[in-house]
């Protein structure tokens, strides 16, 4: 592997560079038994949270994630919201039911505390909707100049008696997006852009999943095999991870993937392709063919009105589709799907 | 209370002026049955981690911490060898065996790889030599100019059977230091003024404490009222936290805390006291009068050959200190020690 000699925005843009990059300084350094806890789930998977079994039937998740998104206030709303909301979603795709959460303020010197507070309300005001308690925390200040505004850490603390550990996928699996993808990530890129004027309908979806696909993960846990919020990266990147280290292949149907016309029309004026960029309140799930038309049909009836079945996981009938994902277009054309790093930092 | 309209760098100085803002703008909002988990201990007391029952007489102990230090390279570790030790030390402060370690990495954009390399080996090897494992973690790049380098934050996950809560200490505790003090904040000051060259034998003390102290706290736990590592704000800040909402008082004897005379002199120079200076490789403890000496004695016989009994909790006979620490000073006067906020950012 070749590797730059300095850091550059696409390692950290959740796709190859970045999982490159993790691998030759990190994982690759840490002996095997120090990867995971006895029984548990660390980072021998790729997965979005730490399982850890705490008795016979009962597992600890933990995930971690820091927030760098700017600008810190956008449509649809707010560093600390959206710290919140992504670190209850990453317990959610694991399966587990959000229970504490900790978290760590960086703010830079100068900042107005009124915007802090805003920022520290929307956090508290989603911990408490959802009945999570805060459990601790830190809080730094650095000098003006040496951060740019806010940085917010988020530890999720969540249970669960069957972690949904992305490992299981096997044909037949149906892949379902349950609510229209790139919408995070096209409103920020508008803000970025500074055309949120003009295109006025982009705005994120960052919002917890705990209400409607908690419950339906937790029905038919037996039959999730993989679960994932598409942030960085969007749903190109998470198909990719799955299909990576297994014999399958994934097809997926691009007019089937749900996506609000503005999102579509305003990300292929900016050439970027959806399934590449991130929503935040948004997962993609593989699961078993025998339930997944039933799993649709009652995300539908909890209020997930474009949840879809996109494509399925496959036996590769051609040795070059093993590991990848093959998307089908729109007209019927047959193209490898490889994870993009759309150079946009500070997403999430 | 008053604030400022715009964050200072005060705000983050581990004093008074943080736990004010700390408490108007999270702790106070939070609903109280959501300060903890039940049977837990969460932000309901301001300790150095969050306390989470796993069975009858199991509980994990859970510690997040931001790392800012500046340089990031420093005489004694860098950041990433903080990070890692500055962890644990959290958690063997709370009575825990440090189990497992995530962390999130931010990295400005054009960072050099290869000292990226040497932070994140620092980590690796701390987390191996102590049988840690890594079990998840985040990694961001930040554009050039919106981080100054690197920040990461660090969650510990430990376990224990009795977690030492600090809010037990009672008249008759000694109060124990345990090995000398100020180093890591005196190495830190002089690097960030430029004057390592003139004062050579400043080095920061960052270290783990799971060797020499955890087994101690694990022999003696009945006897252990509180254990803090004093970090941002020194000894100062943690003996003035310790008695803030008790009836009692601690009194400490100026000339019993050991310090090397190079920390001392430098930072005389300076016109800090060494008694609001960061330490990363040292506790205080407050411990049952019964067994404290035999305590230090034993922590002597491993290796902390400085580790003294440097004064004790009280019941006040005035007024005036209940709730605040009274400090002896080395000609016999007495003195009300204050938790200062020392105008230094990122010293850990």
């Amino acid at each position: 592997m070749s590797m730059s000699k300095y850091i550059m925005l696409h390692h950290g843009a959740g796709a190859r560079e970045m999982w490159n990059i993790i691998e030759a300084l990190i994982i690759s350094k840490v002996p095997t038994k120090l990867r995971k806890l006895p029984r548990g789930a660390g980072i021998d998977v790729l997965d979005d949270g730490a399982v850890i079994p705490i008795s016979d039937n009962e597992y600890l998740v933990l995930s971690v994630d820091s927030y760098t998104v700017n600008p810190i206030f956008f449509p649809g709303g707010n560093i600390g919201h959206l710290a919140v909301n992504g670190t209850i979603n990453d317990l959610v795709v694991m399966g587990a039911e959000p229970k504490a959460f900790m978290d760590t303020i960086i703010v830079e010197e100068g900042f107005p505390l009124s915007d802090l507070e805003i920022i520290i309300n929307s956090m508290l005001k989603a911990l408490k909707n959802e009945g999570i308690a805060l459990i601790g925390g830190d809080f730094k200040v650095m000098p003006k100049g040496s951060i740019d505004k806010v940085v917010i850490t988020g530890v999720g603390i969540g249970i669960t008696d069957k972690p949904i550990i992305d490992k299981d996928i096997k044909p037949g699996d149906k892949i379902i997006v349950t609510s229209p993808i790139a919408e995070h990530g096209a409103a920020i890129l508008a803000a970025q852009l500074g055309l949120l004027d003009e295109v006025k309908n982009l705005r994120s979806d960052s919002r917890p999943l705990s209400r409607t696909l908690l419950p339906l993960i937790k029905k038919y846990k037996k039959y999730v095999h993989a679960a994932r919020d598409p942030t960085r990266g969007g749903i190109a990147a998470v198909l990719n991870e799955w299909v990576r280290s297994s014999n399958f292949s994934i097809t997926i149907h691009r007019d089937k993937v749900p996506i609000r016309e503005d999102v579509k029309a305003f990300l292929e004026a900016m050439g970027i392709d959806p399934l590449s960029m991130a929503s935040e309140g948004s997962a993609v799930l593989a699961v078993d063919g025998v339930v997944a038309e039933e799993f649709v049909k009652e995300l539908r009836s909890r209020g997930e009105d474009y949840a879809t079945i996109i494509g399925e996981v496959t036996k590769p009938d051609s040795e070059i589709l093993r590991g990848r994902v093959l998307a089908i277009t729109e007209i019927g054309g047959k193209i490898i799907l490889e994870p993009k790093s759309v150079n946009l930092p500070r997403i999430c």
